[in-house]
């Protein structure tokens, strides 16, 4: 899934070049060739697909070659991840009706690649012979409210895999607090793993309109003209949740260094610091300036001094000097 | 006299594109053409003669096309202001040997050019008719320590034009009080008048070696082997002090709006300025911003936040963001 515009990385990433196509870590690598990297072994260029928005179609096949032109599914419109979901699923069935999916977004990150691929193969084992959904659910290291939760029942399935509870939305502190203290809730990643049989079984009985669209889109034409009429829901709303109701979820808890890098201060939190707590990519150079976070690979120099707790971004032209403490407030100024 | 580096306003300024190149105050001219601009109905355009250096030749043409190709005087080397002067004299009296002559900074600014027109047609009319060397003296409004002083005896030789007693270096503050306060110091804007007989007989008399040089460079060839070997010396020393001296140097005292634009301080006072007292030139987007002086012409969109009394910039990919208090180290902060 690589359909994002992420706006809260302006001037970094924009609507035009959004931040799973950035090497925002200063590595050499963008956030979706990482996330193509790190199946390394599990597998290969020529079962990838990706879902992303008809604008980006030709950023994809340059960052990713090798992944085969017709597996670039693009959307004529953003309709959230079930459509999205549905639709590579019912492809992927198509050319291969026994595959094994894993469902995974392009714009996060995950320092420990070794041990997600372990808990992949876990998650693909169990998959492979069951009808399971799986979530991998990441174990909480804060009371995080930007992201939901999901519940195990911390009754185990198979090896690590839990049957899974309940999905939880965002909660707020107080509520994240006792979600960390309790131990069975785990982060929703947005990482799915099931089989082609499972997933679109599972639609067809808890969104049988999605099913009906997606047995019809044959055509480029027929793509064009049902996937922007397809309801705009999130998998989880559509799938994960009843499906979890009926027991039929499971979750495997997982501690890789993950992050969905959802905004400047997790940017922060992932690049390696100077002295002054400064996280810095790109040629730049600072003089008395702590607890920044710079991104600037496009520029040839950057020089900042006497700056404590900034962002400074550029990218394309556009520049971005703001404190960390009103980065809530960067789309809005990315709009004006 | 178009042949300075600019160094101190990095990275707007760089010495492969220095100031007088610039737009600094964003009125769709820059600062070389601005100065052209001032001297419409006294001096036609085949008249101007530009001495820079070799680098900024193309520069030069593409920003003046109006001016001769060959009055556009190609410096080998940076020599300070006497060869500079002298070569442009010489080869000016060659081409006509009774000219009337006004000498300028290429990267100062004039807010009132009307007033610049009747203060320099004045004096020209003066060196029309004698072999005076006439200086345009700033009268001052602060005790600045960063420019020379010239001191007017007070006694008028002509309508305003005054007997020169001396020049003065740059003063330390309680010198430059003590001049504010005397009422005859004026600044030494480095805008000088004279005819083509005056000037090179005056550096016969006081540099006679400089004045033999002058005497030999013909071709091309020339300039290349003897203007690197020109002594370093400013006007002001080989010809302005020796002749001040001998009671032969005049001045113009003048309220014209003159700024040498030498920093950022002084750019930030010359821009319009919005209620919190920022001046900004480009398509700046500032909020809680105050004092902040911030040029950036080529960015395509600059969001600042909570800034308080920086320099912001941007030319050729790169950016600067510095305090006001610490603008002396931008130099330093530019070649590391």
């Amino acid at each position: 899934m690589a359909g994002g515009i992420g706006s809260r990385f302006w001037p970094l990433s924009t609507p035009e070049y959004p931040k799973q196509f950035i090497d925002i870590l200063g590595c050499g690598r963008t956030l979706i060739q990482l996330t193509v990297d790190r199946f390394q072994g599990i597998c290969p260029m020529e079962n990838f697909w990706v879902v992303t928005n008809a604008s980006y179609v030709d950023i994809v096949r340059q960052q990713l070659p090798g992944i085969p032109a017709n597996h670039i599914l693009a959307e004529p419109a953003a309709r959230n991840t079930a459509p999205c979901i549905a639709w590579a699923c019912w492809c992927i069935k198509a050319e291969s009706p026994d595959a094994n999916i894993v469902v995974t977004p392009a714009d996060a990150i995950v320092m420990n690649p070794e041990e997600f691929r372990r808990v992949i193969n876990n998650a693909l084992e169990f998959t492979a012979e069951s009808n399971a959904i799986v979530t991998i659910g990441i174990k909480p290291s804060r009371p995080e409210t930007g992201y939901g939760y999901i519940k195990s029942t911390g009754r185990k399935a198979q090896g690590e895999i839990e049957h899974v509870d309940a999905f939880k939305e965002k909660p707020n502190l107080e509520t994240a607090k006792e979600y960390l203290a309790d131990g069975n809730y785990l982060w929703n990643a947005g990482i799915f793993v099931w089989n082609a049989n499972t997933i679109t079984s599972a639609i067809k009985t808890y969104k049988p309109t999605l099913a009906e669209q997606m047995d019809k889109m044959k055509t480029y034409l027929d793509v064009q003209t049902i996937f922007p009429n397809c309801e705009k829901i999130s998998i989880d709303y559509a799938v994960m949740e009843p499906a979890a109701a009926a027991s039929k979820v499971f979750t495997h808890p997982a501690d890789f260094g993950w992050s969905d890098l959802g905004n400047w201060a997790s940017l922060h939190d992932k690049l390696s610091h100077d002295e002054q707590n400064n996280g810095a990519v790109g040629n730049i150079h600072m003089y008395e300036c702590s607890n920044c976070v710079v991104h600037a690979e496009d520029a040839k120099k950057v020089v900042l001094q006497g700056l404590d707790g900034y962002i400074v971004s550029e990218k394309g032209g556009q520049i971005l000097v703001c404190h960390r403490s009103e980065e809530q407030r960067i789309k809005e100024f990315s709009q004006k």
